[in-house]
């Protein structure tokens, strides 16, 4: 998309972000349905004027944006994914304005989740979970597609099954190597679907939020193995690479995925004055910290014969 | 507390804040159990001379504070609630240094949740949830004590039977009436249990933790009413004494609870121009809002006949 | 303010927080300032009705509450401190509602300072700076007044002069002596001013602007001391007394402060392992930290003769 | 960086974030400087057994790097540039280690600012400003590098002198035009260096120190204009355009400038009701808001006759 302009190479792009809205469904049986959405668009455009002058003719102002994001979801009269409505709104803005290249719009879903009260799903009661939906559809002009889901903020813990051994010792090495410590990580994943175009996305409502709540599944049982006797990870790269690898060989449609997993440290309280031990580690007493955390990231692809 | 020095009135306290520690626990069948803690200490003591002179011979080190959450976390070789360690932590204090007078013992509990797998519990798999439970123990010198339990950020959003009327209209007046809207809160909850003494508190193991399930379970079910019917919200005010009062009434050693429940506005969406509507408002679409927002909060308090 | 309600004791207010305002004034030689501010509103009020029936006749809308900011701020046709324009909300708010008997407005302003282009202060150019300005003002229906300004935010550091010995040892005690080490804090004061009546406040314009920038002044430089020599600190709550007694002895209208500073700890880095060390400290590098923290607090008031 | 691996592409990286450190140095006049610098590291190195086996040995560990911060900065005995420090380190790892490719070092410098106390420098005194200065060294095992500085959250606010006019007016358009309004943006700027190579970069004691305090002189100026007169701005394009445009032109070695600069709104208050107008807007009382933004990002660039 760079442009030359003055003698220098320029990119840009504008938009609008963190527009948030809401949207109530409701059946025949009285039965509420909620999202909440917080929506970011980015369109790349013909608008070099705006830059390089006092001309604003080829811009979409982010306002109209804003009021696009409303207009669009009052229109979306059935309940339907994140993954759909980012990919309605994407379209919109590069077929409504002859300016528009590409759009690129991204999601974030609140967790609201349906209460129970009484054993029984309460019709219209809501309570806010932990980890994050996230859609984003990047959307040409000619109709090419780009979508992506992915999880936020989804933190997992496991006590035992856990070591870290083997590994390069130097100068500057200090761990002590373990086939015994607690793994914790906060897993960020995108997966990119396989579809390439407007034309070609399932057309079954919800499809793409039955399967992000498969793809969190598939991630989650893998972390922790069997309920009995887990699985053992010898690194957080292995781990990493196995919930990966799962997700592909499980989910056809899933053409890539992309997992984040710091690694959050609890570390072992050994503690100790002159007098002797205060307390001595025995798998029991951990330092749960923030800073400094590894950081371990991975993406693995389908390759695909190009023809 | 307050001491006169150098002709004021003087009030101090010192202490440690965010000291957090992990607890683990293994059971015979290789079941674990997993706590982690966020740990406040602050000592009301008689150390005068370290704020007046260079003397800080009266003076626990917050070092030293911190050290003991790791020592007695390890002393605790069965699982116990939130409440019972800072229970123990603060009558450490009080008994082990003669110039604390009080100790205040503040710690949120990280809601790790046990993961299901294929069904089953999982032996050592944790996620994180959403709201916390907090606990504060104050403890006197004399065995003295108040305890307190909470809930943070128990987000909460029914989508209809809430409405707000017959308010007070002045000139700075816009609101409309309504008897149908959106209801959204994040509730703060602290309740005080009745027991003045550290020898007067249950003994049973984990009591604290199952009231702490039970108390957030009644505030829940009161918002949001029946299941099927729900239950008609004329203001957040009723609300929230609805939500206290079935609490005390309840649970006979909760001596008081105080409740905040901040107002959190979804917003009707209506949006035009001159050439007429964009949105149109029909229950559907809102914009939700963190700031401004109301905030309501009270407490209510059996009445004690003290002879 | 506790009512008697269907056999318990009842405490409630009801408010608006976040109302952020803007305010921009312009004099004749084309000069600008603006104010930024973050107000939150709380009301004691008679409306007991609202929580126990579903009638809200005798409350005031908190929209209404957010309204009143915008239109207070539009008649403030003059730059006016944020102390006095907390004076005039909370004002109003006890004589305009029958029901209101009292007001607590606390703000919170957002460090704008004027920016200098080729050294000179711009006209109508200002950027964002660190710690914030504070007021909270306090009203009864009587017109008695509780004035509190503050400073939130204030992060000082000094590389040296500072130590903290003699303090107790115990065999929780692992610490180490020292009279040479970091002194880092984020101050967060609270004074209250002396004027009880909203009929007895100076009348200068800006007059508690300029009082807040004095007492900060007292407050960093008692911190650091001479600029050559600095001042040895032998502990948090030594340099805090010191703080707090300068600035009631520098000021005659204020009654008292409340100071908290947090002890953040840079930790001396001392790093080896089996062959030896890799990092000595010595006096050079260190590891900040945000948790645990240190937590110091006191506040000094001078004794008024009650007759 | 990508792999084959079992039939799917894999690409990785690993390293530590957060790791903090503050260094002091003091010269012979007793004279103390400080820097505190968070850093984050990420290697791109052959590692692949440990993804896809149990087998860690060619794998830096983590804590590992964390350690050698701590070391690298002790070896620092003269007082340098963060980009130095980045540079440093990043060397380090692909120097040391035969399985590391790449190195790519990212620090936050925190803006500790010395203090005056009565009109002198502070000898040891600091207190916290506001924007930060960032560094990223991206250096390749040949000695190849990509050194890029930056400032982090220059909010910057001007209360005339921009407006926005003769955008696209379409079906979702509401916003007025105007050629009076508030502009306030928090500035993200990033510029990326010429120097290609370990070996070229300047040997000049705190040279990229002096050119961060000169690129934000610069892009502060731009934004805000003459002193007295200003500079209007009709659009946040237009303005973010003339600021890089600005830089590239003033710094030679700056290859080229990317910047984010959202529009913060602060939105005219306009109130009233059916008995008429509360507040008429008259270019004094505003709403600001966080959410949502308008969102500006473009980068500029020399174009490089390669040959």
């Amino acid at each position: 998309m760079a442009k030359e302009v003055e003698g220098f190479k320029f990119e840009q792009r504008h938009g609008k972000e963190r527009v948030r809205v809401a949207r109530v469904w409701k059946n025949n049986q009285g039965h509420h349905f909620v999202v909440e959405w917080r929506v970011s668009i980015s369109l790349l455009s013909d608008c070099l004027n705006s830059y390089l002058r006092d001309d604003n003719s080829d811009i979409v102002a982010t306002d109209t944006m804003k009021n696009t994001v409303y207009a669009k979801a009052k229109e979306c009269s059935e309940i339907l994914s994140v993954e759909d409505f980012a990919i309605l709104l994407a379209k919109h803005f590069t077929s409504f304005y002859k300016q528009v290249t590409t759009a690129i719009v991204k999601i974030v879903e609140k967790p609201w989740e349906r209460v129970n009260v009484d054993g029984q799903p309460h019709e219209h009661g809501f309570k806010l979970g932990s980890e994050e939906h996230t859609a984003e559809a990047i959307v040409q002009k000619s109709g090419a597609l780009q979508l992506t889901s992915g999880i936020e903020g989804l933190s997992l813990l496991k006590t035992t099954k856990s070591g870290f051994e083997g590994f390069i010792r130097d100068k500057y090495t200090v761990l002590p190597e373990t086939r015994e410590r607690m793994l914790a990580t906060e897993v960020t994943a995108l997966w990119r679907y396989s579809y390439e175009s407007l034309y070609s996305i399932p057309q079954k409502p919800l499809y793409f939020t039955e399967k992000y709540l498969d793809v969190k599944k598939v991630i989650v049982d893998t972390f922790f193995g069997h309920p009995k006797e887990g699985v053992y990870s010898p690194s957080v790269q292995s781990t990493l690479y196995q919930m990966a690898k799962a997700t592909l060989n499980r989910f056809p449609d899933v053409a890539s995925i992309q997992l984040k997993m710091p690694n959050i440290h609890f570390i072992p309280v050994n503690l100790s004055n002159k007098d002797g031990p205060i307390v001595k580690f025995d798998d029991d007493v951990y330092l749960p910290t923030d800073e400094p955390h590894g950081s371990i990231e991975a993406s693995l692809s389908r390759i695909l014969s190009k023809m």
